[in-house]
């Protein structure tokens, strides 16, 4: 009943794959045609740390989906090419294929953007020559090659300077996680960041509290330092020059975030928002006809700020993709609309970082501030399990509400256990606008190996509801 | 302003107490008496089976304040006193010392009623004089001295039939959580009960799994085995004689439940309700004036199913207490009603057994159809880790959603980790009436350490979408 029509993807990874996989399957009748700059498809870009530090033996047990599993569902999935520009009239890509370097044009009825982000190296000397960026699993099999060919080399006794040590240039997620990951593998690891804080998504109270179980741990943490200069030692040493020292070291990890690859949607016209990723509607259509994106690359609404965000994600890719894909079989059917609308997001992240775990939802005191929401916190440490057991452990908690209604902000957590998945409750509390008054009655699970007979989160909003003069306080 | 006043209390322990500290606190010209049967106030029951097992070294760890911590707040505190009969129109009760057997009245004001629950052994000659009831400080005292003889006689050894061996009757969680203190301490666990499933709170499915899990773990166990008599075969050693077996064993646990102890109120006029508790209003008012009750002698309502239950949990005997005590500060000022109300609960319970954590949540499939809901569940396996992780362990997941408008209904979960705290967020779910289609927008967490970028409960929230026939599935 409808013309065969022609979906182009560009990226493999989760948002793409996600959409592309639901139009296979609920609009048999469109081509697929998939283009991927690196060697693999859909992946765990999170699990990469553990795959540099040999906590995973092999590169494919992150892959999710090989491209050949793809074409096994009817797609055509063109690997290692790279996406050059689009001619939205024309409605085609060109593109090149990174082996023979040959270029072409994908023409497209309907194309999805889903390239995701990129790190930007600090513009330093030396950086591109001597620096590993961690972003692609083809990123984190360069850096696992280079560190298991540095242990040959010592296993031959050869010496260098900076042996068996890592710099970090980042003190995010994952620079800290690749720090880690080396220090486990027997290096001694120094994070650099220009900023005064690790985790810049952590206010500057609980992320101090995270830099000194890094130390603990054997991370050496230097802050507000800036990155000068990687200057070649030899062999595969390397100076990492900053304002206030040098550092000798056998690698080098650049770390330092990525942004969201909007040039060419933006060349084509798509409207790009205040966060710098692509605005899209909830069910991922770009400015531009014909044109929808989703993933690393777009910007979504902070459901609590009520502020444009570009959040990178895998969770937030999933949901995007799978609603952009049934919009798009929406489009192919012309029956309007797809009803997946995604809502936007509240900020929820959490890691394990040095047998820590760290956790925050909804907003901190200085995002709020931002948005001009007059916030209330609230700061205390617990236990992880009830007091009286051994070694009960220690969390450390953040809480915000607003003045006035008691909304739920945000809440930040760190500490040795039970954090993580608790941290999805105060997340249900910010999406869903509920207030520290309600929060204290409602059925929250209690044992003693889970934490006391108030859960810390209750103890939180019961603070509170004191400190904003709201009643009752229970 | 007000006439000075006289609070009873009958009950020392978290309902009770967290009234008296509160009316202290805010209606200081209240005169707060409290009588408790036990030698010990405020405490945590479900820390016993830790205290048994020699985990915790010492009773007193267990409680959170001791008599002289109250008195020191001002409140008189009669220990070892058991309260007998109350006369409501008089306004006195009448108590015994249970040192010195002497009798008297005390006289009050208003009375808080907060003698929570009591074991009902099965009634089989013998399970008196040889089994241990195991459900205040005071019997956990008894277990551990009664444990750590016997520890002694063997070294002296001393041989007696059933050596290291005991048999708990009931498989409830205390029941097991006791079976897996003694495994720990070097015991045979058998654990027996007459209905077919252990841990009735669960649907019969995921007890299974647990189970299944309890007999890896070292424990044997048998279901449908009818208790009918205990007989000593000298010394300390016991026979379990049962339907289809007999058990010699060194220690017979009791562990059958615990039945709310209204005989006393009910005396008095107070309404006893179909769950056999009492009833009270969420000020925790009972039917008669000047009596308030709270905790593990009151009827709540089941905010899932509609119906009234009777709950035995700390955590919330300390929000009615809270709400009781607020609501009789206002009444000894005379200003209406006190403004916290307890909403009722969702059935939340959690536990760590046989190092599995086992959680659920709102109602089963049993319950939803006693209250005539119509329920659809869906049950599946994950992993506690990303898939890809060594050890990612499993968790089991059960979900139940409403026909039509898509309601969580309830979730259990149990398995190797990351399962407790994360039943809060289902129990957020149930309490402020999420449906599924709204879950699977939730921006909940994920890293690799503690599941996939699906979390388990959207999983099963996508999965009931599909089931109902909701849409759209994400």
């Amino acid at each position: 009943m409808n013309a065969p029509s022609r979906l182009l993807v560009l990226g493999g990874d989760a948002a793409g794959m996600t959409a592309a996989s639901h139009v296979r399957r609920h609009a048999p009748q469109v081509e697929v045609v998939v283009v991927e700059k690196t060697h693999h498809t859909s992946n765990s870009m999170c699990g990469i740390p553990f795959y540099v530090g040999a906590e995973i033996a092999d590169a494919d047990d992150l892959v999710v989906r090989t491209p050949d599993e793809f074409r096994a569902m009817g797609m055509t999935v063109h690997m290692r090419t790279e996406a050059l520009a689009i001619d939205p009239v024309a409605r085609r890509v060109r593109v090149r294929d990174l082996e023979s370097g040959a270029e072409r044009d994908e023409p497209y009825d309907r194309l999805l953007y889903t390239v995701g982000a990129h790190v930007v190296p600090p513009p330093v000397p030396g950086v591109r020559e001597h620096g590993h960026v961690v972003h692609t699993l083809d990123d984190g099999e360069h850096l696992r090659a280079h560190l298991d060919q540095q242990d040959g080399e010592r296993e031959r006794g050869e010496d260098k300077p900076g042996d068996r040590h890592v710099v970090v240039v980042g003190a995010g997620y994952i620079g800290i996680e690749i720090a880690e990951a080396l220090v486990r593998r027997g290096f001694d690891a120094t994070v650099i960041d220009r900023s005064p804080q690790v985790l810049g998504s952590l206010d500057a109270d609980m992320a101090a509290l995270v830099q000194r179980r890094m130390e603990d741990f054997g991370i050496r943490v230097r802050l507000g330092e800036t990155f000068t200069e990687a200057r070649g030692l030899g062999g595969s040493s390397v100076a990492v020059v900053c304002e206030r020292g040098v550092y000798e070291t056998e690698v080098l990890v650049i770390a330092t975030g990525a942004q969201p690859s909007v040039a060419m949607a933006r060349a084509a016209g798509c409207r790009v928002g205040p966060s710098g990723a692509l605005v899209v509607d909830p069910q991922g259509r770009t400015t531009v006809d014909g044109i929808w994106a989703a993933g690393d690359c777009v910007e979504t609404l902070q459901l609590v700020s009520g502020q444009p965000v570009n959040v990178q994600l895998g969770t937030h890719a999933n949901k995007q993709g799978k609603a952009a894909g049934i919009d798009i079989v929406a489009a192919v059917r012309g029956t309007g609309r797809g009803e997946a609308a995604f809502p936007g997001v509240v900020g929820t992240a959490v890691t394990k970082l040095c047998e820590w775990e760290i956790a925050r939802t909804g907003v901190g005191e200085d995002e709020a501030a931002a948005a001009g929401i007059d916030a209330a916190a609230v700061r205390f440490t617990g236990t992880a399990k009830a007091s009286y057991l051994p070694d009960p452990g220690e969390v450390h908690v953040k809480m915000l509400a607003e003045q006035g209604t008691g909304r739920v902000l945000g809440a930040q957590m760190v500490g040795s256990g039970n954090v993580a998945k608790r941290i999805d409750v105060a997340a249900t509390w910010c999406q869903l606008g509920v207030t520290v008054q309600q929060a204290q009655f409602l059925d929250l699970s209690y044992s003693p190996p889970f934490g006391g007979v108030w859960d810390l989160l209750q103890v939180g909003a019961r603070k509170l509801v004191r400190e904003l003069g709201l009643s009752p306080v229970l």
